[in-house]
């Protein structure tokens, strides 16, 4: 293989070099807030092609920390595909053969999208901490708004993990004629308290940290560092089970020996956690992390409808694929099979499965046999 | 009842009135960590009489958090009694009328026994970040201590619930023949991964935090409140069950409408949770803090016998009694079972209780009925 043979340089099973685009929107999007965003950009990659009936495209819905960038590569150089390849590509379960993949950066993002760190027109200055909440509909209207751009009427899917997949659900909800089918993956309905609280932990390492600056940082020139990692640490632990952490650290020791102070790192666990939280204090919006947890604090759809999630579900005529994995504790099987009774209730047509991985919430990122081929077997059945 | 008849103000299954002592011991306490301390207080409570041949001695040890005052009243005023009240007490599971109960602040905490916040001799300053490391065989060796000095040769029975669990359990391996009876509760042969992963966010919040200066917040006449709140809002969450949280809190609303901004207090759970922190992060010292999950993480008996927990406790003389609590996820039921495995395997007199309740690792506190009882009957049959 020669140097720069670009085409080649890439697994045959990968959808290759892909190159963001931004869709900027001019006309105000009402929130639920109350408030109004006057005009925004939306951030957004796209892999296989759209077919002449405009009937192939599939959504891609990202969770808390999920960025556009879902699939390929966006130079030579790149030494990670994106976040999903392992499911989006030709041959895989969303097979870029068959499907034209949009993936986006939410609203309120802070990889492209406008978000907390855009700059405020009005204002010249970044929004900060003036930037609106957002919710969970909120993004599925900006979503319905970047359809209608690229001539979709229908999606033949909206599909997402986590805070992912309760977008897809809203979007039964939102738009029932705009969706064919639903793939809500390591889900759940609404947050219970536990979740919510662990949300509190984060947003409050965040706002307490004294360079927070009331989400004025930008302007200040510093960044809650101490905040994110912590947020992020709270958060990395409830992706993962106490089993994989088990397998994958133990309490193995870092050096040969306890150094029995305060600060040393004694356990490789604790160093893994440092780092991720280092990691991703020096890439991710501090009020953007906190709009998303925010986000999914509020996404309880049953609350409009007398918290009958059945009745929430009435009027969609998606079809329901859902799926878990053994060992989530951040949204247990237990949340996906309250969500097939709803959806059960409301006679819609669903599908469940429950899949074995001791890998914890982060199982739906991980290409585990069993749930690439059932997400395969899925995918394939979707007429076009 | 006349205002001011103390003795008949108090509940009669309480020990009433009680006042703590202090015993000063001068000779140096060799340490794990390699440092020893030249002299050092424990400040204790004793409820009910010891016996003539010393024989009805019961140790308390406490958990994280925990102190000498376990039962009874500090004064008439006092609106709560001492932490573990529903269980010690006259025809309570450790019934006064028969047992000496010996209870301390361990060596290392902010309650009255030499720790972090103490004066150092040697500096005329608060010890801060200087205080050694303490390990749970060095409070072991300094409950000793106490036991020789109250005339005590062995206890009836060495009883904690969690960490206090911990010291039981390593008092009848390094002093086999002076505990009876070991009552390990909601605890754990070791921590896992995930147990150390929970504790360095917490050691990372106070360290981090600006007004820790490096241990020395005392002499700065500051305290690291913020680092201090959020340790105690993720140690909480992980003392709750999933289900007591949903149960207590669901998705209950602070006030009647959402607010859609960054830092207001949206649901009940976490005005609770913030409440539980910053009344936490007044009262308890960060360095204690950092020493208690520091022991945590350290506390490994088997490590010294090639990771065979039943090796470990070859020598042990007492008889066990093991409790644990099925929504417990701090300490779950299965690392309960690790223990009485290890003991079955060794040959001990062992006796295991898996008791139900929604409650999480605090139901140890809590006066369940089925865990009141079988406690009683467990000391009932103590021989003194």
């Amino acid at each position: 293989m020669r140097a720069g043979s670009m085409p080649t340089a890439f697994p045959p099973d990968s959808v290759g070099l892909v190159t963001p685009q931004i869709a900027h929107f001019s006309e105000p999007l009402a929130l639920a807030c109350g408030r109004a965003l006057p005009a925004y950009d939306l951030i957004y990659e796209t892999y296989g092609q759209l077919n002449a009936s405009a009937s192939n495209a599939v959504l891609i819905c990202h969770a808390l920390s999920g960025h556009h960038h879902a699939a390929g590569y966006h130079s030579v150089d790149d030494r990670k595909p994106g976040w999903w390849d392992s499911c989006i590509g030709p041959g895989k379960p969303i097979d870029t053969n068959r499907f034209f993949v949009v993936s986006l950066n939410n609203l309120g993002g802070c990889n492209g999208s406008t978000g907390p760190s855009s700059l405020n027109p009005d204002t010249g200055k970044p929004f900060g901490a003036d930037f609106p909440v957002l919710t969970v509909e909120d993004w599925v209207h900006s979503q319905a708004r970047l359809a209608d751009r690229l001539g979709i009427d229908q999606w033949a899917a909206v599909i997402g993990g986590s805070l992912g997949g309760m977008q897809a659900l809203q979007w039964t909800i939102t738009y029932p004629d705009r969706v064919r089918h639903c793939l809500a993956i390591a889900s759940a309905p609404k947050l219970s308290a536990q979740n919510i609280a662990f949300n509190e932990v984060a947003r409050q390492a965040i706002l307490t940290d004294p360079e927070f600056h009331g989400g004025s940082f930008q302007e200040q020139g510093v960044i809650p560092k101490r905040g994110l990692m912590l947020a992020r640490m709270v958060g990395h632990i409830t992706y993962l089970s106490d089993d994989s952490m088990g397998e994958k650290f133990g309490r193995g020791l870092k050096s040969e020996k306890l150094n029995y102070d305060f600060h040393s790192v004694e356990f490789q666990v604790e160093s893994y956690l440092r780092y991720q939280g280092e990691e991703f204090s020096g890439r991710f919006d501090a009020n953007t992390y906190l709009l998303m947890t925010k986000a999914l604090d509020y996404f309880d759809p049953a609350a409009n409808c007398d918290d009958d999630l059945a009745k929430t579900f009435a009027h969609a005529t998606a079809k329901f694929c859902v799926m878990s994995f053994t060992t989530d504790w951040r949204f247990s099987p237990a949340r996906s099979r309250e969500l097939v009774d709803a959806l059960m209730a409301a006679r819609k047509d669903v599908c469940y499965l429950e899949i074995d991985a001791p890998q914890g919430h982060d199982a739906f990122l991980i290409p585990i046999p069993r749930y690439l081929q059932a997400f395969s077997h899925y995918m394939n059945r979707i007429t076009l």
